[in-house]
């Protein structure tokens, strides 16, 4: 028998709409949205209803680059240069990192991310199977992928690419289709050229969309070009990377000319801000790229450089900081920032039936209470959303059409325990 | 008899100390911390013990801009270029005000501004009595000055002058010293230069600190040099207002020259990096300001164009900001941060006992629940209330030794009532 429910008199965002938020009714049939309109639907038996007011519905977030086991080094190394950050501090401990650890570190952030309105992650790092195990315990939705680095020798290199393929055929579509698996050589400048082929043609034998870390600091573009004699876009497109569906990481520094390529190419690009301003990376051309058509999404990177894995402030500094930085206030609107961290997000990912609030779409949204000081008087709910919550206003969130979250408390993960072993791994990897 | 009280186990940021985060005691009498040490203090009969332990005790953060009634118009206007936002939405609004808006606006804010942990605020408007009013009764410390534009007949200017005296006359010290005066004419490009020199002889004769926006946009900049052949600077220095402590908000774009005359004078500058971020204002030099010994402190200027009133988000945007604009990752580093939000603050607002945790300083500090997914693990907790916390992880505010908020609920203000009465007062501005 399917579970039916409706939700009455919420309020509902719908950015694309001419009346961008919509009052009234939101019906739910399994893991499907069936209808969402401003009249009531006709009363059916056995439908329960839930009353929606002082609620305001949004599609699940989607955080479209991470690396969840991260949260584990959270505070552990801030305000340095990045390669005394990376020598010093984050390689030697991630070169400790059990199986173990990264199942604490990214139950930790699935946690954190579930409670913050975050519906779908990406998450690109090693021990895949222990952050499938935890994403699927968790009933959140996650893409996810074996991230390769090629600075080694060939066969360790093969066994790389062998383990990426292995985790792909064995998790994508599985936990009733909410695992999907993507190909992830680390990045241009640590794979050697014939590694990230190996990666595109197995992407092709897998029919699996791929994901990597691009220009996310001027030197490395700088070591590209000085390496190869090409800017990483036109490197990447030389061995055939954008043959696949694709979604690259950062893309702080970027041509015209890339931006071109790019968007010819409907390659997404995961907009990190905060980790980009934390690290001194730079400010990504975002108006530039959404005006040239790129789906440009939203993503926190680890919590190592971020610190938090709150999607609400990705989306508001996506608002803010294109709009200092260009002069023009304008630039990013609030709507266009709820796209980037929803509908771009899914469609990035290549979910289709995510990131909208729509009839036939899957069932993951979330709800706001907007009875706060902070978020009234209600004026605009959509800007409120994006120029004032925070990760912590959230106080519903539905995966599937499964409710994963019920005012602020997780239903499905044990909280005490999470957070106990994430600080007991911690303490582990400081005194081994 | 006095009321001591101590604080048991507790974590404390001492942003300056070797060790930024002391674990132990914390010893406060009436309105003063008395003590704060890593040993137990003896103990004594009928000193009440407090479990500080799971919790971070921060000084009260200091919010130096801002116009608190204009919580009435969040998300009135968003995305908007400044001048059309002022005209078509601000201005005709504002107009509307009347002294019972401007309560219930303000209280509004106190209500966020509280429960985020914020324990002083600077405010400059119109109706301050009832500015004044909301203030009071709340228990929290408030800088107050009516803010006077020029643009007007010598009459109404005399009018406005003899309002920002009485009210200063009447308010200054009171509610047992928690509301303070300063005098402030509005801009240099909102006030004729004979009636800024009225206020500073205001200021003078009434022994009082002076307050002005100047340098927010690069456009009145080029008014100042265009109008009195000067840039804002020299021309405020030229009227003699540095002859007062002062303090002025935005000051986003400075020369050197200027950064070297405002730390000549010792001039504070209110930096409000939301605010300026929405409006595109532009960046302030912040870097260059500290590193000439400005008084940077920080200010979130009224909800209609930040749009909250988090100083979490303020310590955060700071950070992060001028690490990205200026390449390096080792700008405003998390410590220098909080500092502008607590000690500087302080000291902008002319408060020699605000803003530190330590002997014989005010009792005025907030505590932060550390036991959630994103404060995890507890490797830097100084790194994670800048870096990761935000205004809803307070659990409690105490100011002058009072508690004011206590596990997140306001015990001095009925916020089912403020909150109603400001959506009320919204409804009755867009419909009269």
């Amino acid at each position: 028998m399917s579970n039916k429910w409706v939700i009455a008199g919420g309020y509902f965002a719908v950015p694309g709409a001419d009346r961008p938020v919509l009052q009234g009714y939101m019906t739910v049939e399994d893991d499907i949205i069936v209808s969402i309109s401003e009249e009531a639907p006709a009363p059916e038996e056995g439908v329960e209803r839930m009353d929606g007011s002082r609620l305001l519905f949004l599609p699940g977030l989607v955080n479209t680059h991470g690396h969840a086991a991260m949260s584990l080094l959270r505070g552990y190394g801030d305000d340095m240069v990045l390669q005394t950050w990376l020598q010093e501090k984050m390689w030697p401990m991630e070169a400790k990192f059990t199986g173990e650890d990264v199942y604490r570190g990214t139950a930790l952030s699935i946690l954190e991310m579930l409670k913050g309105g975050t519906t779908t992650f990406l998450d690109m790092y090693d021990h895949m199977d222990r952050v499938a195990e935890a994403a699927e315990e968790s009933g959140i939705r996650a893409v996810l992928m074996r991230g390769a680095i090629g600075l080694c020798p060939e066969e360790v290199q093969r066994e790389k690419l062998a383990e990426a393929v292995a985790f792909a055929r064995n998790w994508h579509g599985r936990a009733e289709g909410r695992l999907t698996a993507m190909m992830s050589p680390h990045s241009p400048y640590t794979c050697p050229p014939a590694f990230i082929e190996k990666f595109v043609q197995a992407a092709h034998d897998l029919d699996l969309p791929m994901h990597t870390h691009m220009s996310e600091t001027r030197a490395e573009v700088e070591q590209n070009v000085t390496e190869y004699g090409l800017r990483p876009v036109a490197h990447l497109e030389k061995l055939g990377m954008f043959t696949r569906p694709s979604l690259v990481a950062h893309g702080v520094h970027l041509t015209d000319e890339e931006i071109g390529i790019l968007a010819r190419h409907r390659v997404g690009v995961s907009h990190n801000p905060g980790s980009n301003l934390k690290l001194a990376s730079g400010i990504a051309r975002v108006p530039e790229l959404l005006k040239a058509g790129v789906p440009v999404s939203l993503g926190t990177d680890g919590a190592a450089s971020n610190n938090n894995l709150d999607m609400f402030e990705e989306m508001r500094l996506a608002a803010l900081i294109h709009k200092g930085v260009s002069g023009d206030p304008t630039a990013v609107p609030a709507a266009e920032a709820l796209k980037m961290a929803t509908e771009y997000g899914a469609a990035s990912l290549f979910l289709e039936r995510v990131g909208r609030l729509a009839p036939g779409m899957k069932a993951d949204f979330i709800a706001i209470d907007i009875d706060q000081p902070h978020l009234l008087p209600h004026s605009d709910l959509l800007s409120h959303a994006v120029y004032s919550a925070s990760a912590k206003d959230v106080a519903h969130v539905w995966v599937d059409g499964k409710q994963l979250v019920k005012n602020g408390e997780c239903l499905t993960l044990d909280e005490e325990r999470i957070r106990r072993e994430a600080q007991e791994a911690f303490e582990g990897l400081l005194n081994r």
